[in-house]
């Protein structure tokens, strides 16, 4: 899949027709950051489309959700948008009707500022929950970002580092191909790092079945493209590459308040629209699912205390449901996190996962078993329930890499999932549990 | 309810009639001691009565389940039993058909040991999953077992170290009360610290629907009386107990292959067996709810790692199940677990957690708030989603404690919830990340 889409540089700018910026508007309240503990990190970013784009989004099903994600969810409906404003230090979340207010007075002083029709503008927030926002900084940073805008790789990452919070760095992502003979680029940029199980849909909306018990941390993800596609199109590629990524990942469990997928298409590349399931559907939905999965691994590795990652694939379940479960239960067990942490390939606490899990399973008929990133040659650790003759030694081995495969075999029925985990490290716990006598290192 | 019962020395052994014993007999197979990092622990316990007792169990839900629970699921329709083997080093899950018929082996030859009849013994195992026990050295513990029983506080103490894995402690209790006119006794003992989120049925059999998403650690509890009491009765009463003690804690979240509930009653207190819902019943019904939920307790506050243990009350749930979900979302939540171990009053994690439940709640009718252990003085963090004006210091003195109340209200009916967690920890993370090139410090 990787070898199809030539990678570009310049991110969310690499379409034709966007720019971005990103500054430092002191959102958190630190000061210019002369006596504070944190350098003054740029913390406010603003993507803009020279045309108006159709727009798609995906939003948290956390019941508990920000103001700027019910302000996006309901500007969907409008099927375009021009311009993003996005925030780190503050996910103005649970902060009432002050934060309805504030996240509606982001997007409309934003339209205002570029001379916008209303509704225009969408919104991302992310940081601490129960703060309300500092408008006048807020205001005081569009307007510097409106000024800074631009279309280099420097102003990508601007961006990049804007929308970061507990990030070690910035993740970005652009690819060109070929879309119905026209030349046609995706971007894209995200941040997230803890609090990190999303569960998304396109109105925020829970699907009658919660595709697991319910878990998620901040993330966010802006993708730019200059293909034309139909907002209602857009937004079927996107359900089903959210499906397939962000939906997938998990460092801690957690599902944020403030989960937020936006793309914009602005059309610039000059193809002609396409439906669902044509051709070019099918090659625009490969590749957008490519800068999704591929923006959705980077927040794994970059998680919170992060030190290994295991792609955990779940085969022959009898239900689809049933290999979700079996495979979020093995990718959220602390023990299994732990072990993963210590080279540890602990083949009892993963079936012991699958076992409370609420997937139908037969003990007798399980198989576990290690690959290398992206091998098929899988070293079973059990096979039917018992375990195989392979040695520890080179069990260790197996999951000694940064990054392993978990191969788990129900051998019940043909439906599979996959999950791509963090383990659970000491510098995950040292890092959340922060320090009381210093506020400001206490996360959302 | 503590006050009505006064406390006795001798745990198990209390009660007339009750005998037991701890041995090494060296079942992770480390040798005398000698050369190795670990000490000759107690590994094998015996717990024997004189006359045939009535019995009732609770065993984990766990779809892999381990091959002593399987016999004693299997034995609790003969309604007695007089002995109960029990090892800690080895699980004896995941072990196929050996693992079955050495189960077997155990409960036979206790049998034979003591000339009582086939089924007459009930068996409980802990420790690492996916090794075949070690028989020869079994056999010669339970001999040596034998020999040493007796019946004084020592001896209830050699049983309770016997049966301790990761745990820093023993855990025992006994209490007497009065028993329609008659001094009735109940002793317990029980160990676990990781792996720990029982869900335990009286058959094994999950219930049609799951108590939570599905989680657990292997706890192990053993509970004598010389009360007489029917075993139908005597397994109504220990279900109740069950669901208000060892099913409401959480150390890690992960539910065990292993966990076993198993009680006693000899009847030579002489009491007069009584009926469900007669006045004895419910003295008797209350005595061993105090009993169950004592111990249950100490397993969370001497859970792997364990700094912080706060009890989760969640009221105003619409239906149980929802206060249900939504405590254990709280109460296995990464975050919150974190930010507890660091004293951080952090209700922007609760909130979140409570949002990403399966609970159905509102955000504008959460409150949240802390209170000492068993006060009814509460303070509020938030009400109705919005946080009050309760400092941050205040907040963070009501968090210092070892022990604190949260209290949850979702203020949408009246169904309510209570869960017993313990917070999240470095320690944790070391110990259960354990060390490859030793593989003796890696746990089950």
């Amino acid at each position: 899949m990787k070898k199809e889409f030539k990678e570009v540089s310049g991110a969310i700018v690499a379409p034709k027709g966007f720019s971005t910026s990103g500054v430092f508007c002191d959102i958190k309240k630190l000061g210019t950051g002369k006596g504070s503990n944190k350098g003054p990190k740029r913390d406010l970013a603003l993507i803009v489309s020279e045309t108006p784009a159709t727009v798609a989004g995906m939003f948290t099903t956390n019941q508990v959700c920000a103001a700027p994600v019910k302000i996006c969810a309901e500007r969907m409906k409008r099927g375009t948008a021009q311009v993003v404003v996005v925030n780190s230090g503050n996910a103005n979340a649970c902060t009432g009707k002050q934060g309805l207010a504030d996240a509606r007075e982001m997007v409309s002083f934003t339209e205002r500022s570029f001379n916008f029709p209303a509704g225009s503008a969408l919104v991302g927030s992310t940081g601490r929950i129960g703060v309300t926002m500092p408008m006048d900084n807020v205001r005081a940073g569009i307007i510097e970002a409106a000024i800074l805008l631009g279309s280099t790789k420097e102003h990508a990452d601007h961006a990049a580092e804007a929308i970061m919070t507990s990030d070690s760095r910035p993740k970005q992502i652009a690819i060109e191909f070929k879309l119905g003979g026209k030349t046609v680029r995706i971007g894209g940029m995200c941040k997230g790092a803890g609090m990190i199980q999303p569960g998304m849909s396109p109105t925020g909306a829970r699907p009658a079945t919660l595709p697991h018990g319910g878990l998620h941390a901040t993330m966010l993800c802006f993708i730019t493209t200059d293909a034309a596609v139909d907002a209602k199109v857009l937004q079927a590629v996107l359900n089903e590459a959210v499906a397939h990524s962000f939906n997938r990942i998990t460092v801690d469990g957690d599902m944020s308040t403030n989960d937020t997928v936006l793309v914009l298409a602005n059309g610039l590349a000059g193809n002609k629209k396409f439906k669902v399931q044509s051709p070019e559907f099918k090659v625009f939905s490969a590749a957008l699912n490519h800068v999704a999965l591929e923006l959705a691994k980077m927040i794994v590795r970059d998680g919170e205390g992060v030190h290994r990652v295991a792609t955990v694939r779940v085969n022959g379940a009898k239900t689809i449901q049933d290999a979700d479960v079996a495979a979020r239960a093995v990718a959220n067990s602390a023990l299994v996190k732990t072990s993963w942490h210590g080279g540890d390939p602990n083949w009892g606490r993963i079936i012991d996962a699958i076992g409370y899990s609420a997937a139908k399973v037969v003990e007798e008929k399980i198989d576990i078993g290690y690959s290398a990133l992206g091998s098929k040659k899988i070293l079973w650790s059990l096979k039917r329930g018992q375990p195989t003759k392979a040695t520890f030694k080179e069990l260790c081995a197996a999951v000694a890499p940064k990054e392993f495969e978990l191969h788990i075999n129900l051998n019940l029925g043909k439906a599979n999932a996959v999950m791509y985990a963090a383990d659970l490290t000491e510098a995950y716990v040292d890092y959340n549990k922060g320090d009381v006598t210093d506020p400001t290192t206490l996360g959302g």
